[in-house]
């Protein structure tokens, strides 16, 4: 679903900063909805995220009963699988339950060769 | 009384940040209330702490007497012997008394084998 | 247990605001607590509000069970009873619960004779 | 699907301000989700709107295509139908949508009898 | 240019507000670019502003010469001649030029009958 | 100790404000010193209150045990009866004292004659 | 030296803000310089200010002595002698000194005829 | 189009930073315009960037149909090749598309001799 | 005049953090009052420092005629010489004079033995 | 014209940081004031700089016709020549002109003997 683009200047490392604050899923256990916000920094290596196939990946969560911890995994996951980026990192910050908030940041960097 | 569950990515380090501003315990010398907000940031080894569970555990502190220094240290301490984390931080941050607020912050990090 | 001291200016109409954000009850329902910031904003008429005596009253409500709109219009009357004003208006303002917030706001106005 | 309770201090006219800043319907011309944030501001007469069932009810627009302007004034009615207020007012503020953010504003006001 | 759809609801009085903070066009005087936030806020008749059509609207102005005062009434002039509302405010902020920054507030207000 | 200089405008009604966020004065009942913010608008009639002397007069207070409301009600006769405005207006903001702040709002109007 | 140009729409009663953060002068007392932000509303009645000619307006109190209550007064007769408006009002805000911070505000309102 | 002008004091390695929150080009894709912020910060070696050049160089985008990540690079680029800076940084902000916010940082450093 | 307590727990290396915004002291030149905010962020060795005690010392410094920099230097030997910490910083942010304002920041390491 | 007053504690390397929001010059190519804000950071050898002259020092390019680079270097070089600091930070940051924000930063740090 995830559709990419070529980086259009490769040789250059650089940053690319994307904030989705309308994200939402379902709490597996409680069947309630979760709500937060994405943001995803990556250095692309030799193909960007097209932002329109981001904003149908992500709506793909709506109703899908997933925990905090496993959803920010699974980005992170599926986004370095199709774009192979030089790093990508991944922050998750969902609105309070019972007075408690919480955020799951996760990171991958390439092995250099 | 502090609940876990399987780290569903135990393979990969990443951070998850708790924030609970609606923590509450009494001050042993005069009996009166202390308000606070505790934030918690670990890096999850085989267990995550259950939020439910945490949310308990830190309510369990509402008509206890017990001291700022003390009482971060404490929860530092009851984290790390149930969740065993790669690395855990604590940061505690209480309303003023007698125009003066305090912050104590504690942190925890596993040995290297 | 709420005690008054003299208006020290009883002929002129002027207005005392007291914010309480470090307030705290528990919910008949679940038994969970909930926290709160109660604003009052007054006219004396002959006797102010002692603020010591304030504080003792609202930590009288820390392990009470009683709902939002109950608290409120108590603490409305309760003020009013001791301490006679010309008028008086409360805001109590509580954190989220389920994603949703809640505030109640109740005022008194002295019949003129 | 709305509860009610009675109001616990129906002879004062006493206001109540509820904000769900985590509504989300869907667009019926785009099939796009749309975020928003609901408050609402009444004045009960005999009863009072329950918060989880309100929590359920505005949960029951998450999958369902309706417009700002009519969803907001479908809430106003089920709402006032349900608790027969002696005033409510409802505001809907949308996400940007191609750069432009929307807000709705409503209210009913009992006709004195 | 501008499309309307009909009003939803048109036996009640509500209000919509819509904000457009992406707004530029030209400084005849200077050719430069002028940029501004448009604010609009009306009770709607019969018909309802469609974004869109609004948003393509605004982006007319985006290579035209004209000054802060005549765009603001000329945006006015145009909506009321389309959606002939029950009244309709426009407020245009522009941003600094020469360490001053101009804001020109109008509105509509349809003669009753 | 208060000195006034003559009004540049008298035969105009305009407004003077003034914000004093240094005042610090003693409890007379705990011997601690207090901290708050003194605002205070005016319309001057023939004088106008000369900022120097107005930053002695209220450092006056420094070590002197006065209540909240007795040093507001206090710094609002001293002002009327040096320069006698058309209207005059005083807020005192307090810090908080065992997690709550007060604030004491006082006003003057000349009888019209 | 203020120019004006005409009113582009005078058939409509429509107000114009303008907010100027670099004004400077110098106190004639102290001969050290005086910094704050000159904000003027208002209706054109036939003519509006030209900005550039109101900045170097603004300007020319650069090097000139001058009290803060009189300048204010001074710019607000100099606009409406230029434009004659329906209404203006200025404010000047002017940073601290000695701890202290001043506001003047005043204004004019054309007498109908 | 861009222009310098030499470096006050070569001899020094020092900052200059600026900030151009009015940056406007089109999407290829869609033809719609888009908003953003550039931020350049750099250490200049013999020239300074002209900022009035600058201020038109960035306008030449207003028009032209660019992608976000390539517009980036390519001012990077331009602005290297005119001043030849020890390093220079650039961020570019956008506003919100869809729900979804990006910027895109690169930077420039001149290689040791 | 400074008291403390022991280190509840020694073995461990944490931070305390005590904010004190009611600070004041008086200029020596001037006799003008000063008021400034001290910040203390330490490392416990034994003792921690006993918050009222810290609060009296820092009143006693209420009508002492001491420069910036010698009261921040003089409060972080007191602190040193009575708690003999690990480490400890200091920072004295005070409110401007004559449109300039002055923090002043000092630490303490102790040397590795 | 800058004055110094010996540093009261030459043994510890200290930081004393100086805000000044209140800085204008003259552009030299337009004759237009420019305004911003100096910021001042140094860790102080064996002498301090005096505040009052800074300010007057300041001041003294009021009516200076200067770019801002030059400015930035002109003050970090004065102020080193008078009281040759351990380390010196120096920021300037001017308003927006053209809708372009400027801000220059340079360093000083003594060459270790």
């Amino acid at each position: 679903m995830l559709e990419t683009f070529p980086n259009p200047r490769p040789e250059r490392d650089y940053e690319i900063q994307i904030r989705c604050p309308e994200f939402t899923s379902v709490c597996p256990k409680t069947g309630q909805p979760d709500f937060g916000e994405i943001q995803i920094v990556y250095t692309p290596d030799t193909a960007c995220i097209e932002l329109k196939s981001l904003k149908y990946y992500l709506q793909s969560f709506r109703n899908q009963g997933i925990f905090y911890e496993a959803v920010t995994n699974r980005i992170l996951d599926d986004l370095v699988a199709v774009i192979e980026p030089v790093r990508l990192e991944i922050e998750a910050s969902f609105t309070p339950r019972g007075g408690i908030s919480t955020k799951v940041k996760a990171d991958f960097v390439k092995k250099s060769g």
